[in-house]
Formats: C-alpha cells, structure tokens, sequence
C-alpha cells in the first residue's frame, strides 16, 4: 500500500488545538473510533499540562461513544455539529461546555460548502478498504464522508478491518454541489444508482491508515411494549385505510422511518398489516425492523444513509452480502435525506415527537423548551417535502404525570403548517385541511390520553380571540404545573391568566 | 366559439350550495372577477329567501376584492385555503365565520390531487384567449389553474379583453404530477421553459364564457422610507460582502423575493448597489421593483407566478410586450414555489416576518399569537429549502411601543433551524452555525432597536438552565405586557416568574 499505517496515536498528533475534524458515519454505523479516543487521550494530556485543547467537530449525524462520548468527557469539544444523542455530550450540551449548533441533516454538507461555517481541516473516514489512487470503500454508513473529504486538507483513514471489503458495491457515492453547479438528482425510484461504489479522495491529502478490527458500537433498540405496538397498528391501520381510499397508490409508497423503539414498531406493524403489500424503504437509518422485514420478503429494497444495526442484524446482512447488495444502497446524507428526492418519490414520512400540540406544532428536540434532547435531524428534511408527513408519540411520558399533547409545545421544530397526521397510541388525528381549532378538537379526541382530555378542553374554553388559540398567559400551564407538582394534571387555570 | 357565452349570473347560477370553487390567479393578478361578484350576490339573495349558500374556496394565493371581498361580506364561504390578504375576509376568519386552513403554497395542488382535501367541482379561470379545443391562454398570473382544471367537473371561464391576447407565450404550464408519477422537474436555469405556453383543459367541461374587461386589482405598494431603505441597504450590503468572500458566486445567485414595500426597497438597494452585478429573479409574485429594474437592466430575467403590478408597471410590460415575453416566464405555483427547483437553483430569498425572537424562529402569520394577518404563502416554501434564507423586518411597530425582535415569538411559522440571516434598518445578524445563545446575542446586539436591546439582555439574564434560553414563564412577557399597557417597554420581569 502507498499509504503509511500509522498508530492512533500518531495520527490523533497531527491534530492541533483549534482545529475542524469531520468524520464519516451517521450514528453509531461507520464513525471512526480508534482516532478519536486517541485524541480525547491527548486533549486530556495537553489540559492536564495547563494547555488548551479543544476541537469543532462535524459528523453525519450521531456517534458512537468512542467519538462524541469520549471527547465530551475529555472537555475537548469546541463546537459540535448536527446532532448528537451521547449521554455525556448531552449534559455538556446543555451547561454550556461547548456551542452546539442543531442543523437539518441534509443541510450540512451544502453549509460547509458555502465556506461560512469553519472549514474541516482533517477528515477521519472508516473504511473497509482502499486503494493507491485514494477510492475509499466506507463501511457501514456514508453521512457527510464525500463534503469532508472534499473540504479538508487531510485525510485519516481509519482502515477497519472487522466489515468486509466485499461491502463495495453497496455505497452509491453521489454528492450534490452548490450553486451555480448544482444539477438535477436524477433518482426516480428508490433503487436508482447514480455514482460510484466508491468515495474518490485525494491521495496525497491521505497523512496515514489506522487499522482497526472493531464493530459499530450500535446497540439493540429497546423492544416494543403495549403501546408502541398500539402506535404502529394505529399508522398501519391508517395507511391501509389511505390505500384503500386511493390516497395511496396500490403499489404504496416509499417509507422513511424515524430512529427508535416506536419507528421499529410501526414498521414491524406495517410489515404484518394483511392490507399493506411489500414496501420499499427510502430513509436516513436502516433499522433492525428493516432487515427482519427483508428477510420476510415484506421490504423489497432499502435505501439509507446508515446500516444502524444490531450485531445479530449486521450479521445477518454480511452472511448474505451478495444478495443483500441487491437490495440495499448506502447514500450520504444530502441524497438519503434530500428534500428533493423526498418529494420525488413521495415518501410516506413518519418520525417521533418529544411533545405536540393541539395545534399540531411538533417539539423534537428540548425537553420543557429548554434542554437539548438530541437534535432535529433528519425530521424537517422529510416532514416539510414529503407526500404524507406522519409523527407518533405516546400519549403520555413519566408515569402519565407528562401529557405528550400539551396546549403549546415548549419548542417548535415542524410547525402546525408541515405536520399532517398526529398518531398517539388511542388513535390518528388528520389534520390535513382543517383550520386550528378543528385540529385542536381532533388532536383532543383522538391522540390525548383521557386524564388530560377534561383539561386540554378547558384550556380551548379560556376565551381566546382569533384563528388560533394560544393563550400567552396559559400557553405553558401544563409544563410550568409539572416543573412546581412534578404532575400535569395538577395544572390550576387560575394561576395562568 | 364552440363555447356558450354567458353572463356573470347565468355563470354563478351554476354553483350550489356547499359546492367547491378553485379559481386561477395568485394575488389579485390573473384572478377572476365577475362570476365571484356575480356569487356574492347570489349568495345575498339565498340567504335573505332564509336558505344556506356557502362554498368552499381555494385560490393560488390572495385575490382581489372581488373574490375574497365580496365574498366573505356576503358570508358565502365555508372553507378557505391557502392564503388571503382581505380585511373583510380576515376579520370573518379571526371571528371564526370560516374555517381558513393557511398552507405551503407550493403544496396546495399536491394536496388537492391527493384526494383528502374536498375537490374542487367548479374552476372559474380568467383567460385572454381559448380555443375550441380548450387551449386556454391565462392572464397575469397561473396559481393553482392546471390543478384545479384537472380535478374539476365544470370550468367557466372568465375570457378578459382588458389583458391582450398576445400574452400567449408568456406562461409556461407544467404541472407536477403525484407519486407514483411524479419525475424531475427539468429546470436548471431561471429562463428555462419545460412546459406549453397554454393550459389545455378538457373542452366538454367548459359549461361557459363570460366576457369582461377589466384590469387587475392590484394596487402599488406604499412608497420605501427611511427604515425600509436602511433595511434594503443592509441586504444589499451583505450579500455583497458575502459575495466579495466567495459564498456567493461571481455571477450571482437567483433571487426570491416576498411582497411588499420591504420586498421592493430590497430590490431598489440590490439593483443599484455597485457591487452586485445584473441578476435573475426566481420568485413567486413579480412586483413592480422587478420591471423597474429589469427596465434598468439590472434583472436580466424573471421567473414568476404572478404579475402583480401596479397599472402603469403592468402597462410597461404591455406595451413591450414581445421584448418582455424573452425575460419573463409565469408558472403554476407547483414551480414558483417549488423545493426542488429553490434547492437546485440555490435562491437567496428574502421574507418578511411580521416578528423574530432572539433564538431565530419567525412569526410571518399571526399577530399576537392569536390574529390572523394572511398566512404562511410561500416563506416556508423558499425559507426551507433555498441557498440561503433572510428574513427582514423594521426592529419596531406601532411607534415603537412594539418591538419586533422579542424573547420568544407568539406564533412559531419558521423555526430557528430554517431561518439562517435577520435584517433591521439596525444591522444583520448572520446565524449559520450558532448555538442559541450565540444567537441571542448576535440579535439582540446586531438587530434589536436600542430602546429594547437592554430589556432583552434582561430576558437573558433570568437564569434558565439548559441549550436554549426559553423562559416557559417570561417568555411572552413583552406581548402580555403590550396587551396590558400598550407598550412592550412597561415589562416588568417580576410578573413573570
């Protein structure tokens, strides 16, 4: 090989204070690991010896805990973007540590080009393999690898020997380039290959190749109970509904699907619905869900930004690579989540709110409007362009003390203009057409949990004048009752008028 | 003419009660007039006989007097969709005498094809000429025509002497079908055309032709002042700096821009700065800015959906008509309003909020969290899916007793992940890659007027814990106080604990 194989070590010492990393992967799938504990090791020396030592750090999405884990824990984020779901980076997140800057996901590769936000200087990619002439072969997801390594001035690789080098031909590598230059995305159906199998790089960028033997550090999602398999039959039951009405085709409609125990289960509901045939899959995360449903011929193809899988699942598509390269492609993240695309293909979009309201505004991302949960992700590229945007919650959260239906979400992240069907696990509220207070009476009926049906109305009965009814005075009864009684239902309208 | 012409009232003696009418124009350009008026009338006379007589009503956009006017005095709609400008009808929907459901612009002939939304039976199109085999040649706008002349049972047509027929050719009609059957749309350069200079509608359903003559009901916008020169010259400043630094190309970019007197002071200070070059125009209503430029040769081509121009601006155009048809082209708002083509293009769009807060979300649409002003139109459309989005207003409204840059704002319609630049006459305030706090500052120091800047810092300093500085109690104390005393500058943080 031309490159030189360096240690982790090594290749963590040519990063400097104040320097921009990007990294490849979309969650935990495909991130670099090695590198990155190297240089929380080394941010740790250099703070222990009185020096600064803190890096930006740009990825496709969330990580592993080797990157945002351990650097968070190191102190040595400066900046971090798009999203992130690490316990420790959460709580530094959220007491200011460090700027976290939470970005639709699609967006990210086009900011960085623009030249406004800082430039990566060095790109960590995982790869599977590589050769002299710099084709990078990724592993387990794309994210924002091809941005990055167009961007930076040099290139870790971190050569990760535990995924087969047979996964090439699995990747479709296509970035979109900003204007003037950007042209047509020619996808028109989920299959559609459009670039190469591999990632060309620069060679002479590449400073050194880490060799690794590690997995992703993906967990299992927590199975599904009672009533997020009361949420997937609801969606199930509803789409089927839509088909049979002609509102979806007989052939259905492409499937993107949020991250999580309740997206595991919507999918799992729609796989076994007798009504719903075999779908395909066009997303950001290919889930476990996914896979079970191929291997029961109920998903025909999937398109994805990520293989975010359990080990068994992983293992399950490396015993079959031949056939499963047939009906799998991994894009990066401008493609995968691309709004464009998403409207093309009229992508049934379905994603999970932190809290709605009875508007039909959405909160993903802050727990009472204030501490950052995960990020947005690639919830706004779909909902806002996609043929029928879908969010599901519980009904409830801590013990029914939160109603997950509040008057007014604590944070806006899709607003009542974009949502269109509200799913909780006592049923579907479609909201297409309707003006606010139609939606208010729907949500109320068929999503709220019925402890909190009697109050929601009562706060439709405070008077409000107008098209809409938010009360500035009561908006935030629920939440603030919650912060003082730790229960919403303890809400007393007098004190909010 | 194998069609019947018939008077106004002989076309409204068609419509029932409870039937749904589509008519063709965005803005009050190309709508038609006398079958509303005609409407109206009829629907005063049912109800004095004690009968029920309302419709449904969707349009492109706004409309004239004579749809939304005359038919919202005559309490004659049920529904209203997706935007309006009327005092009468705005009233009527704040008084809840309708229920208006204010939408995506761009998505309103995708959710009506979709099949949820009631049809729309009747669709009363003004044209400037037709032919018997139903090639229909619209006026001064497109709107939502091939839609609604798609799914209607019957057409009328409005044929109008007052625009000439040699408009022919301006128009380019090229609707976006749904998924399954939705492709590419192949527009890579603002001039390209990709569809018929007619619309072609089922000749049997054209069930008559009223003849009018008369002009649009466009008014000219109030004339620029000091505040919106300041803000146009700020616009204009820093899209030229951005371009001196490379984020925007040498040649420019195309550029969307809202409706109004800020939208027109913008224009004015981008055509005449020095260091922006002749640009093209991707917009949804092509004001009289627009040809005063183009007139300047400062635009060298406009893309629309909709001349909406004062009487002399329209006559200009008129008058050189065979020169003006090579620059302009309208579209159905389907591509006006189009993500695919505001990403590919990479628009600079340039909205107006009616208030911002200091995280970076924007209220285009309601007054106080509750009133209605017209609704959403195309903002979200450009806002979220554009090159880059800007969104401009005075700091200050109602003799500053209102600032327009608050702590929270009262109705969430653009969030703090699509909106990216903030313009007052004060400055600009550029949040790409900003955390909430950042951003905070950056607002309050770059836009906010100086009589609240110290108020907001007040805000600021109450102390909430987490990513975003969102006070569930404090939040909307500058609005509550304003409904209190009248002026935001009387809060007293202590009632908002």
């Amino acid at each position: 090989m031309r490159f030189k194989i360096i240690s982790a070590e090594e290749a963590a010492g040519f990063i400097h204070n104040g320097d921009v990393i990007g990294c490849s992967g979309f969650t935990a799938a495909g991130c670099p690991k090695a590198v990155t504990e190297a240089l929380a090791k080394r941010a740790e020396v250099e703070h222990e010896k009185g020096n600064e030592f803190k890096i930006g750090l740009f990825t496709g999405a969330s990580t592993g805990d080797s990157i945002d884990g351990v650097l968070a824990r190191a102190k040595a984020i400066k900046f971090r973007s798009p999203y992130q779901s690490s316990p420790d980076l959460r709580k530094a997140i959220n007491e200011h540590e460090l700027e976290y800057f939470d970005l639709h996901l699609s967006e990210l590769p086009r900011l960085l080009r623009q030249g406004f936000l800082p430039r990566p200087n060095f790109a960590i990619l995982e790869a599977c393999d590589l050769t002299d002439d710099g084709k990078v072969i990724l592993t387990a997801a794309v994210g924002i690898a091809p941005a990055i390594a167009d961007l930076a001035d040099h290139i870790i690789i971190e050569l990760n020997r535990y995924h087969p080098k047979a996964l090439a031909g699995i990747h479709d590598i296509y970035d979109v380039k900003n204007p003037p230059q950007t042209t047509v995305i020619p996808i028109s159906r989920v299959s559609d290959r459009i670039g190469k199998p591999y990632l060309q790089v620069d060679p002479d960028k590449i400073i050194g190749v880490v060799e690794t033997n590690r997995p992703n550090e993906t967990g299992g999602f927590v199975p599904s109970d009672e009533i997020t398999q009361k949420i997937g039959a609801n969606v199930a039951d509803f789409l089927s509904v839509e088909m049979k009405a002609g509102r979806i085709p007989q052939t259905f409609l492409p499937v993107q699907s949020g991250v999580g125990n309740i997206a595991n289960a919507v999918l799992e509901a729609m796989g076994s619905h007798k009504d719903i045939p075999a779908f395909e899959v066009y997303t950001e995360v290919i889930q476990d869900a996914v896979i079970e449903l191929m291997e029961r011929e109920a998903v025909k193809f999937a398109s994805g930004c990520s293989l975010t899988l359990s080990r068994r699942a992983l293992e399950t598509v490396y015993s079959k690579l031949d056939d499963y390269k047939k009906k799998i492609v991994l894009r990066p993240q401008s493609i995968s989540n691309s709004p464009e695309i998403a409207r093309r293909l009229g992508l049934i979009a379905i994603n999970t709110a932190i809290e709605a309201d009875i508007l039909g505004n959405v909160n993903s991302t802050h727990v009472m409007g204030t501490r950052m949960m995960n990020g947005i992700g690639g919830s706004g590229d779909f909902c806002r362009n996609v043929e029928l945007s879908i969010f599901t919650s519980p009904s409830t959260a801590k013990s029914r003390n939160i109603s997950a239906i509040v008057p007014f979400v604590s944070h806006v992240d899709h607003s009542e203009h974009s949502v269109k069907i509200l799913v909780t696990e006592y049923g579907v509220a479609d909201l297409r057409g309707l003006s606010p207070r139609q939606r208010a009476a729907i949500i109320i009926e068929k999503c709220a949990h019925p402890d909190y049906k009697g109050l929601l109305k009562e706060y439709l009965d405070l008077g409000v004048k107008g098209q809409t009814p938010h009360h500035l005075g009561a908006c935030y009864a629920f939440h603030r009752t919650f912060q003082k009684t730790g229960n919403m239902r303890d809400v007393n309208w007098k004190d909010f008028q």
